[in-house]
């Protein structure tokens, strides 16, 4: 299994973590950038072939809009499971943080999701097999190079991941509408998985009633709801805010 | 000077919102949806004509990926003034609260900053004339209908923009990487107005001189960047945040 990895940043951030890369591919019209100096360099370094190609060529290649000329073909990233994050965790001596993605769709969210996740200190994103999008290249491309620092496991049943983490005394919030509880409520200084529902869908039912605490995000407009990412967001910072004061 | 508003829930939220439609485009493949039934119910209720369409003429008309087969086509959005936005703050009996854009580019960005300034109750959003992007169709649809809620200012020049609000008394608090002041330090129950930068490019440098505090919002992984509209959800929800306390 091969990914290819589009766009300068994504390259140059699978490099920079030591991603098993099998050949780049840059478009011969490319213009300078500290970023395309420091591909070239890691490629030689690690006698990654390098092919030039022209533009058009190149375009027929990509997936995503914008590959800013530049292509990596990698070993696929592999997923890890939920014990590995308890691992994780545990040898970073710090409680728990996990995002947990119940039926999220739509890869820009994915790819987003993974970059604040990497921001805010996340250990790690479960995300289930079915029904949701995986580590995409489109994914990778919208995590600006996070997919490669932050392990996602993929199970099979959420409901599952979510009895093992209770087991290991981790908290399981579930981020909703319609629930009074606002999500500044919650004491996030505790070992946490904070549960995000996908796109106009929310929590399913069964995960909802598997949580410990279901909360709300304050909504004061006329629209209403938050763009999964967002609503991501909001909670990992209000997590990283608490556990810094 | 008229505008498309394309997708089921944008058209369904501007006509809630009484804008003034001139005509509905539907593809004549539609599935039933409670929105499709509202639509037509708003639209027969206002004389709106409606033209149903195969869907491959209404494809040729359209310009997001996913129109769900319904395009609006409405009277150009209007934007407002500095002023008007004093005003909406004083109408409401609430400290001031402004989002200010300098020079983002990506109409998602711009759409997500809408959807999530409606509801964290921003009273409106600043942007620039130049070098920025507008209210185009994609916005509309990134912002899931909050752009019909949310007065927008296009402004010649930010710089004279903060001067206005200065003079009001509104505390001008930039978001920029690389300073050591945290958000979460900053007194966001003053009236305020949160500077967000461009993607990649952060504040420019006249724009960040003029700001009253220049705060960051911490990263603890290995990428030194949040999304542009991340970091505006993440500063907006921390305003919300400390005035609900």
């Amino acid at each position: 299994m091969s990914e290819q990895i589009e766009g300068r940043n994504p390259v140059l951030e699978a490099l920079r973590a030591g991603r098993s890369i099998n050949k780049i591919l840059i478009s011969n019209d490319i213009e300078r950038h500290s970023a395309i100096a420091e591909i070239l360099h890691l490629a030689k370094e690690r006698k990654i072939p390098v092919e030039w190609l022209s533009p058009e060529i190149l375009r027929t290649k990509i997936s995503t809009r914008s590959p800013q000329g530049v292509i990596a073909y990698a070993s696929a990233k592999e997923y890890v499971d939920v014990h590995d994050l308890l691992d994780i965790t545990r040898s970073r001596n710090e409680p728990a943080f996990y995002v947990m993605l119940d039926g999220l769709e739509d890869p820009q969210n994915l790819g987003a999701i993974i970059r604040t996740a990497d921001a805010s200190g996340v250990h790690g994103v479960i995300i289930p097999q079915r029904r949701a999008v995986g580590l995409t290249g489109v994914v990778a491309k919208t995590s600006a190079g996070a997919i490669e620092y932050v392990p996602v496991a993929r199970v099979v049943n959420l409901n599952n991941a979510i009895k093992t983490l209770k087991e290991n005394n981790i908290w399981v919030i579930g981020i909703d509408q319609g629930v009074k509880r606002t999500f500044t409520e919650i004491d996030f200084k505790l070992p946490t998985v904070i549960v995000i529902g996908g796109e106009g869908k929310g929590l399913s039912r069964l995960v909802k009633e598997n949580c410990d605490e279901v909360a709300s995000i304050p909504m004061k407009g006329k629209i209403s709801s938050l763009n999964a990412s967002v609503a991501a967001a909001v909670a990992m910072y209000e997590v990283l805010r608490q556990r810094s004061a």
